[in-house]
C-alpha cells in the first residue's frame, strides 16, 4: 500500500501511539496534581478509553506484519533501527496476550483509585481504600494469567518493569540484601544516635520549593523543558521528550521529604530530559527499565545529595533560605543529621539504608498478593508485622 | 450490525468524539497553564493529532448513515434525542467540507501560535506573533472557502460561533451599537469623573486570589467540580461535565482585572457546570452559542458584580483582605470607581460601555482579515487607527 519500508511504517504507526501515550500522560499528570474530586470519574474514562484507543493500534494486524517483515530485513537497519524493531517486536507481542477491556478496566480503575488512595492516606482510612485495591490486585492477577509465566505469576507482572527478572532471581538479591541490610540496620541502632532534631523544625513550603528548584537546576534538570509540581505521591512523568516533569510533596515539619524527593525526581528526569534528538518522542525514549531509572535517581539522592561533598556547597544557601531554623546546625552535623538511619513507615522519606528494607518488604507483599496467598484485607497486618522486623 | 436503534449508535460514537474533545481540552488547558516553552512543539503535534481523530470519527460514513436513519425515525425520538440528533446533523455536514489535513492544521498552528502570542504580548512586539497570525487567518481563509457562504466569507466562520448569524445582520446591529456607544462614551467624557486612583494601588496577588475564589464561590462556581488557573488571556474550558476550569490574570496594580475576571469566567463557568445530568458529556453539554454564554458571563460580571447591592453586601470583606488599600475609600466611591467608563485598550479589562466598542473594533477588523481587505501586516495600523475613534 506504500512504497515506504516496513520499518518506516512500523516507525510511524509507532508515533501515533507514542503520541497517544504522551497525551494520556498529560491526563496522569492532571489528574495527580490538580484535578478535583468531582472530576475523577469521567477523568477515568478519559483515561480507559485512550488506553483503549492505544491498544486497538497497537495490537493491530498490520503491525504484527510490518514487525514480521521488518525482522527479515533486519541486516539493512541502522542500529536505532534495530532498538526499535526489538522493542516493537517485545510490546507487540506482550500487547495482543491482553483482552482490549481488561487494558481499559486497568487504566479505568487505576484512575479512580488513585484519588481515592491520596484521600484515605490523607485521612489515615485503609478501609476506604480496600475496595480498589482489592480490584487492582484481581485485574493485576488476571493480566499475569494473560500474559502467561512459568513459575511465578509475578513473573509476568515483573517482566514489564524490568525485562527478564523472576521472582526466583529477586528472592535470592533480596534475600542477601535484606540479611545484610538488617545486620547493618542493628548494628547502627546499637551505636549513639546522630543529632537531627532541627529537620523537623518548621520549614515553610514555598522556601522549600525555591531552594529545590535551585538545586533541581543547579544538577541539570531544564525547566524550560519541565515542571516541577505538587502530588500525595512523588513522580516523574513525561508528556513529551521535551516535556519531563517531577513533582514532590512538601512537609512543612519534615525537611528531607521535598529536598531528597526534589533530587530523587530529578535524577530520573536527568535520564529522560536527556535522549539524544535521534530517539526524542519514539518507544525508544522511556529508559531502559526500572532498575536503570532508579540507579539514576537514587544516584543524584543519596550518592550525591547526601555527600559531604554536595553540601560543602550548598550549606551556605540552604542557611539562607532557613537562617533561623539551622542558626545552631554546624554543616558536619547537618551532614551527619541528613544521614541518620532509621526506620520510618513511608519509603519515599526512607535513609538510604532502610529504603532497601522498604523495597523488600514491598515486593514480599507485592508478591503474595498476586499469588493469592495475601488478601488485601490481610495486608495492614501482614505490612505491620513485617515493619517490626 | 447491531440491535441498537440508529440514534443510540450515534450517541456511543458521539461519545466517542466528546472524550476526544475533553481530552483535547486537558492538553488545551495544561498548554495555557502550566506548559514550559520546550514542550511547545510536541505539544502542537499532539493537538493535531487528537483533532485529526476526532476529524476521522466525526466524518465516517457511517456517521452520515446513521444521522440519516435516525432522522427518518425522527417521530420516535424523545426531546433530547431531537436535539442530539440536531447537533450531529449539524457538525457532521460541517466537519465533512473539511479536510483531515486543514483540521490538523489549524490544531497545530493554534497550538504554536498560542505560546508565541502570550510572549509577544508581554515583550510587546507584535512582529514576533505576525507570521503566526498570517499562517491563522489563512487557514481561517481557507476554512471559510471549504464551508461554504452566500455573502461573506466571514458568515462561514461565524456560523460556527453563532449559528445563522452574519455580516449582514452584525453590521446592522454594530452599527447601530456603536453610534450609540459613541455618543455615551463622549457625554460620559464631558462630565466630571469619578475617583478611581484607589485601583491602581498594590494588590497581592495571592489576595486577590483568595478574594475572588470567595465570590466565585458564593455566586455558585464549584471548586469542587473546577479549579482556578493563572493565564495571559483568561478563559473558561470544559475538561468534564463535572471539571470546568477557570483562569485569570492578576495584575498587582489594577484590582478589576482579576477582580471582575473571576466573576466573568464564573459566570461561563455557572452556565456549564449547571448542565442536567441528563446531558452531561454529550454534544449537548457546551452552551448554544458564544451570545448566551456571554449573556451569562457577563450578566454576572456587570449587572450583578458591578451592582451596588452587591458591594454593600461585599465591601466589608474587600477592605479585609485590603485594608490599607481601601482605607480612605468608602463604599459609595467603590462603587463609582469601579463603574468609571474610560477608553482603555484592553477588552477583558474594559468597562461595560466601551466593552462592546472592543467587540465591535475588534468584528471589524476580523471581517476585513478573512475578506482579504486588511493584511496582518497592516493590522497595528488599524487598530490604533480605530481605538483613536
Amino acid at each position: 500500500m506504500s512504497g515506504k519500508e516496513p520499518i518506516e511504517q512500523l516507525s510511524s504507526i509507532q508515533s501515533e501511539i507514542v503520541m497517544l501515550s504522551q497525551t494520556a500522560n498529560v491526563l496522569h499528570w492532571d489528574m495527580e496534581t490538580q484535578l478535583a474530586s468531582g472530576g475523577v470519574a469521567q477523568r477515568a474514562e478519559q483515561l480507559a478509553y485512550i488506553s483503549g484507543l492505544i491498544h486497538t493500534k497497537a495490537t493491530h494486524p498490520r503491525v504484527g506484519e510490518l514487525i514480521g517483515l521488518a525482522e527479515q530485513q533486519a541486516g539493512t537497519l541502522d542500529a536505532v533501527q534495530r532498538q526499535v524493531l526489538r522493542v516493537a517486536r517485545r510490546d507487540y507481542d506482550q500487547a495482543v496476550r491482553l483482552p482490549q477491556a481488561h487494558v481499559e478496566a486497568v487504566s479505568r480503575e487505576t484512575g479512580l483509585a488513585n484519588h481515592v488512595w491520596a484521600k484515605a492516606r490523607a485521612e489515615n482510612r485503609f478501609e476506604d481504600f480496600r475496595p480498589h485495591l482489592e480490584k487492582l490486585v484481581e485485574l493485576n492477577r488476571q493480566a499475569a494469567e494473560y500474559l502467561g509465566y512459568s513459575d511465578h505469576p509475578y513473573d509476568a507482572l515483573l517482566d514489564g518493569f524490568e525485562q527478564g527478572m523472576t521472582v526466583a532471581q529477586l528472592d535470592q538479591v533480596f534475600g542477601e540484601m535484606r540479611q545484610g541490610l538488617v545486620k547493618l540496620v542493628a548494628s547502627i541502632a546499637a551505636v549513639p544516635q546522630v543529632r537531627n532534631d532541627f529537620l523537623t523544625r518548621g520549614y515553610p513550603a514555598d522556601k522549600q520549593r525555591e531552594f529545590g528548584e535551585k538545586v533541581a537546576r543547579d544538577i541539570g534538570y531544564d525547566f524550560s523543558r519541565g515542571f516541577l509540581g505538587i502530588s500525595a505521591h512523588p513522580f516523574t512523568i513525561e508528556l513529551s521528550s521535551d516535556d519531563v516533569r517531577i513533582t514532590t510533596r512538601y512537609d512543612e515539619h519534615f525537611l528531607p521529604t521535598a529536598l531528597f524527593g526534589i533530587i530523587h525526581e530529578a535524577g530520573h528526569a536527568l535520564y529522560e530530559q536527556g535522549f539524544p534528538s535521534g530517539i526524542k518522542n519514539t518507544v525508544l525514549a522511556s529508559g531502559t527499565s526500572l532498575g536503570v531509572h532508579e540507579s539514576q535517581s537514587r544516584f543524584w539522592e543519596n550518592t550525591v545529595g547526601r555527600s559531604r561533598v554536595f553540601w560543602q556547597r550548598y550549606y551556605k544557601d540552604l542557611c539562607q533560605a532557613f537562617p533561623a531554623q539551622l542558626a545552631d546546625v554546624d554543616l558536619e552535623t547537618f551532614y551527619r543529621g541528613i544521614n541518620t538511619v532509621a526506620p520510618t513507615l513511608i519509603r519515599v522519606e526512607a535513609d538510604e539504608v532502610t529504603y532497601g528494607l522498604h523495597v523488600i518488604v514491598r515486593y514480599e507483599i507485592e508478591n503474595k498478593l498476586i499469588a493469592g496467598t495475601l488478601a488485601v484485607k490481610d495486608l495492614p497486618e501482614a505490612w505491620n508485622a513485617r515493619m517490626q522486623e
